[in-house]
């Protein structure tokens, strides 16, 4: 158990069981489907975010639930429709929903999920929350529609960005930033923190990225290089064709040509891990890391701020 | 022109145009989608409740707007995902998104409109109209979840009401409820609006489902008797199963099979057209637009009230 994760144990239980309770009195399959995919984990850092700001902050305990829960449900809600597009069988090891359910029952689970944290979200009696919790939303749909309706392949950083922006960094900053907005009227706070947030998502999505072509597939629950072969173009790739636009992988990623076959993928990512790419994007994500310290630096000392800094390290340093 | 329908016709330009905004800046696909589903149509019956509702409490223009363009959204999103997982490929006799497009651009353009119709809905800085908002989506996909995981061809009164409340009579309970919540903070007041919505919400639907028997394949836009077809009983067949329980369809229903082939399903259309099934049918919708009218008349009077008025007995009387 990292450390940070102590002082929030007792609330995410409590946000798990808040989640439970939304299919309570609704379809027994519903139910069934929300205990799976709470046993399918993760490692709850969108929630524990979301508290420790909270918590810095002094945000009313029950509301801070209810928005630690909505967030949570929010990011079930999107991995449950991602699964289905993707055709993704497992998730973490765990099969997906849509490995056992229908294409119809996944898609209404996803939406059930979406109302239910839309639900939460109301709950928190907080009209800037709402404005967030739906921006949010529509950031990361559009992301993922944009993905589907834009040319595989694509090999631009400024498309990376925005990417992973929308996919990733969008939640992390309405982690954050709707726990101050509970917390304070006090906006450049807010804006600190949100920045925080995004940052933060920023990292922990490179590192994501550099870890599907570098981790360990057992500890990862998918095959190594899962985004090459969707026609991801991920940072390390990016790193690799900048410093190496002579190799012939390169070339045809350049020129906006997926690399066709398996054999193709690992042999070009054999010479990815030989390179300096992994480390020239691990360094990128320590540019993210050092913004997102620099904004902790501006509050005032307390135990969260520690624990939001050791957070931070962590997200880093991490191999799953 | 139906009368009801002139006093709001330049509101519903208004939300029409709010709605075509929601995709500004996003993937021109998008635009493109909603552009689409705009010319689909409909009689814009729910926006039209709201504005007049709203106008006859006195509710703040631009806020109303903003959240007849959300309902009615909310509306188009969850008829997205509906056609798509139903495999429609015909609504009011235009091509559905699901017939031109991938199962997952469909889900994330649902998705999409789900998220820009929460956006309004938190717009029209209402707490309880994002509660009612969240609610009511909640009540539509469980009812659709419910639907597919039940067997078919349920043929119990309770059942029956269930769905169509879910279905249809929760997001016109909504379309009122909402126009009240910004209006007035008379708690009594904002529940006779909300049981004036869902007693006509509830007559639509036993309309509608008359007409799926009963109507113009042209005007409907769609073949006769789908709801037999897709294993859904409505109200005339739950009729005629009580008035004709010694008819073999009727037996077999009663025992829980469903119609098994298309001249069965003809065969059974024409002996519950000349039976008194479709007239009770009615005298049921009238029973729900007489409470819907003793609603009405609660209210001071006015001129929207009249036109409420008329547009609950255009519910009765409609062809398509």
């Amino acid at each position: 158990m990292t450390s940070f994760f102590v002082p929030v144990l007792d609330q995410i239980h409590q946000v798990e069981d808040l989640i439970r309770a939304q299919a309570e009195g609704y379809h027994p399959d519903l139910q069934a489907a929300l205990e799976h995919l709470l046993k399918s984990g993760g490692k709850r850092i969108r929630p524990t975010l979301t508290l420790l700001v909270g918590r810095m902050l002094g945000a009313p305990e029950p509301q801070l639930i209810t928005l630690a829960a909505s967030i949570e449900l929010l990011h079930t809600a999107t991995l449950v429709h991602d699964d289905l597009i993707d055709g993704a069988l497992l998730r973490r090891g765990i099969p997906t929903l849509n490995a056992r359910w229908s294409p119809g029952a996944t898609v209404l689970t996803g939406d059930f999920l979406f109302a239910r944290a839309a639900k939460l979200a109301a709950e928190t009696n907080s009209i800037p929350v709402m404005r967030l919790f739906a921006e949010t939303l529509t950031i990361i749909v559009n992301g993922e529609i944009s993905q589907m309706f834009n040319p595989p392949c694509i090999s631009t950083l400024e498309n990376y960005y925005q990417r992973i922006y929308a996919k990733t960094a969008s939640l992390f900053e309405a982690s954050t930033g709707c726990a101050a907005m509970i917390s304070t009227t006090d906006n450049d706070l807010i804006m600190r923190l949100r920045h925080f947030g995004r940052e933060l998502g920023m990292a922990f999505q490179i590192i994501d990225d550099i870890l599907d072509l570098t981790g360990d597939e057992t500890q990862l629950g998918k095959p190594i290089g899962s985004d090459l072969r969707q026609g991801i173009i991920t940072l390390p790739v990016i790193r690799f064709l900048h410093t190496h636009p002579e190799d012939p992988f390169s070339q045809m990623i350049l020129q906006g040509k997926c690399l066709q076959n398996d054999a193709d993928i690992l042999a070009f990512i054999e010479r990815l891990r030989h390179s300096d790419a992994i480390e020239d994007a691990h360094q990128e994500a320590q540019r993210f890391i050092k913004n997102a310290l620099d904004d902790l630096r501006t509050l005032p000392n307390s135990p969260e701020q520690q624990y939001l800094e050791e957070l931070t390290w962590f997200v880093t340093q991490r191999k799953t």
